[in-house]
């Protein structure tokens, strides 16, 4: 797929300048004019830095423009750093002299009412007309570590700025950004791209996580996200960022109402509702955290170490107990904590009588009296245990002066020895100890669980990374559905065209017709009323449920025309539809809808029928397009995904029919885009497996 | 209540010496009997230290003694260092000597299999016969901080013993307590215990928790446990702890399948069902940690702060998106993120006009040009918000060297000012300002959401001690059981007369009789066979359902009897019981049980019928017996808890009934205590509210 939203060459002069021009720089290297020139010395950016002052001859040594439409060499990044007035003036002069990229600091738009918000949409006008990127307003600017730029002028991004990280960061909120930056300093951590996006009056976040995904130096993506302007853009920046194996690690607040209402008053950004982005992380293999901390901890372990090849890992330790709580956390996140071969575990027992051998390996404190145990016992693991990946619990080894060296040695061998596997440790390490290790590529942690965690995260992105591509091409549909609310036959007939199967039905006009009708079906039908101005069907009498002769169809036919015609007497009544009464002997209920999101389009949601979907909140969602496979991981997303399995002896439910409906469902919905405002089918009754399924009733609504 | 199973006495001789003896005690501080002469000796223990070795008359410059019996003046503890063959002689002279209490290094014993155990019973019996409290054997030993006194050779809690600590850790792993000291260390935190319990011959982890729960130096335990001996011992120590205010942060090991097949492996302790203990820790307010960082966090956080009045909580913020982030997390975990009135949010729109003002209140990096931005703003919210605790996030205020003086002065004011307010606060911060602002008694943390889930934590403890004591006093049954599976007629009459609400019957021995009987009741009615040899009643035949006129009554009487006697020739009828068919229109079907748990007695679970139980596994479960609030809690607990509520407009269950019955069946249960192998009342009807509840089956089993 080309990139056909995601303008990567414009993005590269913005975020990836050969020069840059400070407007508004100060010779105060305190100021915010001043900083962005002082970052940019002290770096070492090795392009032309021009500073543009009308005031001064001279900038912190360097030679200053008046204006930087007097530069004469191209500008391909400038950096605004003037009071809200002379804003505008800046940028038409920067679209003058064709500069690649702005990054304006400068505040006082769209995030403090209505006159702001139009001049930014002004200023938009400018740039997009220009051909410039634009960062920004209100941001807090950009970093690019390897190519020693920082765009910048808040003091918590004054950090170290040289080449060799592998964490891309991109951030909506600059303080956020700021904390980021702060931690991976304390942390020794270096960092690729530090991307704070401010307003996005031009380039939003779905921009520069395409960068990233694109971006060689870039191994991680951690995003900070409170909501997106343009769903099909950061659809797009996704798909980059998973067929470039580019493992995104998100934090999206708002996931309770509280944090939905500060969300809300914090920012300008429209956001989605938070199921959905949930729905996308999935669908991504995007890793959502919950803490700062988490969000760091697996983007720095995948910088550090490398993707487990499958989920079976071999849990080492030094402490039963550790042992025990490694276990639970690898198991809770996914991991396949599966029990070492007999011969390996009796090979263990020879060594350490007392032994835990079948996984975890516990080698017990004895390790304090043989130091090479455990670098032993992981080789056996690696070796002959059948295992791609190994946690260790080291507890103080990591932590003696005495034994320091020989443990970095053992640590550096194992990995020399085992180039394909993934490693991850905890206990306690003095800082010298946890760089080398982690030089050789294995991160160190001090918490048991966060080793666990780390690993479980790594295998989930090398699962969504080996995946199929599971979102098929859909192109817009040719024929336009009916305007506002379809009939039950409308709805019906246009989701089995989709292929989705649907219960059959007869439209009669007449009381002969309908028992003609009702005889063309075996057993008992249902009569109902179809016209566009009856929505509530039963309410008014216009459902008759079990017929099952002649007469009770006539009956039904002439009763229910009557009842339409009280109820809604300048109603235009299509006829009566007859149809089987379905047996659901056997069958589990289940309700497959579709609503359109804001942002992304529409969104499938599957979920049992009843108090599943009402009490228990028991559904998941997906956005459209995707295809069987996707649709078949997300049917077991639900927590009554047993029920279907069949319970108490019954029959397992028919999962592929499910997953094909769920998947032609999200086909149809996305061929039809914006126009569907709505879709139901409730009953879909699911049969036991071979015997497929079929939806009872439908309910589709579209944008009138 | 009187401590019955854990005598206090007696462990202050084992836990708070005033004198020690070291019975196999070297001169080489390195060496096992070497390092606790030494550990007492640097932490200037100051009762006398006894080294016993008979063949050297002085250790580490103090008089040795050859056996303990030589010692003139009484010995409190005896800390055995001695090799397997020697312990039973040192534990005889312990004896013959009168010590208090025994610390017992020396492994090999029911760790290692069958002979290690027998011997270690061997022991046992010497100890409790001599009134001698031990610890181990095969522990890592006691450290009493106050008391300066380390009973201990594990170069682990090689740490500074020394008054001040306020903190308890019991752990059932010797690894991991070493781990938890070191970390301690590394925080610069004091503890007030370390306790680790070895093989539990005599002292086990209820006896410690006991004992900390009444120590006035302990103000927070923390406590590692796999699994407990004494399920009754176990319960006074928790009641101990609530009685006393005593928080109590747990890791329970062993929640998936996988950790407890690995601690299955790794203890010899007899393990109750995880839910069991999760039920034990709702009950008594313990706080359960799934990691260690977690457990260290909150133990750390009640240790230097208050718990908060109520759960009301003011969130403050210097950046936007770490408030949404605190406020998910604050309401994820309970606390009550109440908007600020009005007027105070009108107050502090006029400081900073784009702060967000609800809660959090986001002062924005606004605070970087006026440092007394955030105090003032904290002062408001606490005099006129009406907020009991403030969660605040400060940025980078706290690692900003220009501010930190001013900073550290503005908390150590706020505490002063607001002594009630309980407080924590995150972000940047050097060590001496986060040891500096502890000191005045507010938690530091790096990560905003670790601050929320202290004081979620915190809010928790405060509830669990403000509920009325909720365990009723329950005295055993006067009235003995049938054995074995008792007849539905026999399990509705006994819990009838436990004030439980049963279907009325009548047991007839003709076919007349059960018409009699029918026409007592209004409507239609059941006839069931009732014989205890036979279980499954409708696969034989032995049910009828919705018989509504004499003759119905009469042809089931005798089908039922004839089914019956086929089934089973040799059972011995009793007749057959008449029921009236109960309406079950507007009730909610649910599930009352009982089950044995081997440790801790009768355990009662509830839960909505069917597929809720088997498939979705939405069932909670209490320890018997609890009280009607605690009942309520648990009702509450499950996640069907809206069908309760009523759905779709349905009336709202009858709580009030249901609480009850819970609470009854728990006292029953409790009264009958072991003699219960497991009740199932299924389905258990719960009416619409004011209607009450009803049982219509019953089946209890006991022990035969």
């Amino acid at each position: 797929m080309t990139a056909e939203l995601i303008d990567l060459p414009s993005l590269s002069r913005l975020f990836a300048p050969r020069s840059v021009a400070v407007i508004g720089a100060s010779s105060d290297p305190m100021r915010i004019g001043g900083r962005p020139v002082s970052f940019l010395k002290s770096a070492a950016f090795d392009g032309p830095i021009y500073p543009v002052n009308p005031k001064a001859p001279e900038i912190q040594g360097l030679h200053a423009f008046a204006n930087v439409r007097d530069i004469a060499d191209p500008v391909d990044l400038a950096i605004l750093a003037v009071p809200g007035p002379a804003v505008r003036g800046a940028v038409e002069d920067c679209a003058a002299k064709g500069v690649g990229g702005i990054v304006m600091f400068s505040a006082g738009f769209a995030e403090v009412g209505e006159e702001g918000r139009a001049e930014q949409e002004y200023l938009k006008g400018i740039v997009q007309d220009a051909g410039i990127r634009m960062m920004g307003p209100n941001c807090m600017g950009v970093i690019n570590f390897p190519a020693r730029m920082a765009a910048t002028f808040h003091p918590a991004f004054d950090v170290d700025v040289r080449p060799g990280g592998k964490i891309g960061l991109v951030s909506q909120s600059g303080a956020f950004g700021g904390l980021c930056t702060w931690m991976a300093r304390k942390r020794g951590i270096l960092m690729s791209h530090v991307m704070t996006t401010g307003n996005e009056a031009d380039v939003e976040v779905a921009d520069c996580l395409g960068f990233l995904a694109n971006d060689p130096d870039t191994e991680v993506i951690l995003l900070y996200i409170e909501g997106c302007r343009d769903g099909p853009k950061m659809l797009e920046a996704l798909e980059m960022a998973r067929r470039n194996e580019k493992p995104i690690v998100a934090i999206k607040l708002g996931r309770t109402d509280a944090g939905a209402e500060a969300a809300a008053s914090h920012t300008s950004a429209l956001a989605g509702a938070d199921t959905v982005y949930d729905a996308l992380f999935k669908q991504f293999g995007v890793y959502r955290a919950s803490s700062i901390e988490e969000f760091f901890d697996i983007g720095c372990a995948v910088a550090i170490g490398k993707l487990p090849k499958s989920d079976r890992v071999g849990l080492i330790t030094v402490s039963g107990g550790v042992g025990v709580l490694m276990a639970d956390d690898a198991t809770m996140r996914g991991l396949d904590v599966a029990e070492m071969p007999k011969a390996v575990q009796a090979k263990v027992k020879e060594w350490v009588p007392f032994a835990g051998v079948r996984n975890p390996l516990d080698i017990t404190g004895q390790v304090l009296n043989d130091p090479t145990l455990l670098q032993r016992a992981i080789g056996l693991m690696l070796d002959e245990g059948g295992y791609d990946s190994i946690v260790a619990f080291q507890g103080s080894v990591g932590a003696n002066p005495e034994r320091e060296a020989v443990n970095m040695k053992f640590w550096q061998d194992i990995v020399k020895d085992a180039q394909d596997a993934a490693i991850t440790i905890s206990g306690m390490s003095s800082p010298e100890y946890k760089q080398v290790i982690e030089g050789a590529g294995i991160p160190v942690f001090e918490e048991p669980t966060h080793a666990t965690r780390a690993l479980g995260a790594m295998a989930g992105f090398r699962r969504a990374f080996a995946q199929d591509f599971n979102r098929p091409k859909v192109g817009a549909s040719a024929t336009a559905l009916t305007k506002g609310t379809l009939t039950e036959v409308e709805a019906l007939d246009v989701l089995s065209q989709a292929d989705l199967p649907t219960v059959p039905y007869r439209l009669t006009k007449s009381a002969d017709a309908a028992v003609a009708a009702a005889a063309e079906f075996d057993g008992p039908v249902v009569a109902k009323v179809v016209s566009r101005a009856i929505t509530h069907k039963t309410d008014i009498g216009g459902v008759r449920l079990g017929l099952s002769d002649d007469d009770a169809v006539r009956d039904a036919y002439d009763g229910i025309m009557a009842a339409a015609t009280k109820a809604a007497p300048d109603a235009d009544i299509e006829g009566i539809m007859i149809a089987p009464m379905i047996d659901n002997d056997g069958a589990v209920e289940t309700i497959l809808g579709v609503h359109r999101d804001p942002i992304f389009g529409p969104v499938v949601m599957f979920g049992l029928g009843g108090i599943f979907v009402e009490a228990l909140k028991d559904v998941v969602f997906r956005v459209a397009p995707f295809d069987r496979d996707e649709a078949n991981r997300m049917i077991r997303e639900i927590r009554a995904f047993p029920v279907l399995e069949g319970l108490r002896g019954a029959p397992p439910a028919d999962l592929e029919a499910l997953a094909t409906a769920l998947a032609a469902l999200s086909s149809f919905a996305a061929a039809h885009g914006d126009a569907i405002e709505t879709i139901d089918m409730n009953p879909f009754l699911v049969r036991p497996a071979g015997q497929g399924a079929i939806a009872l009733d439908a309910v589709l609504v579209t944008k009138s």
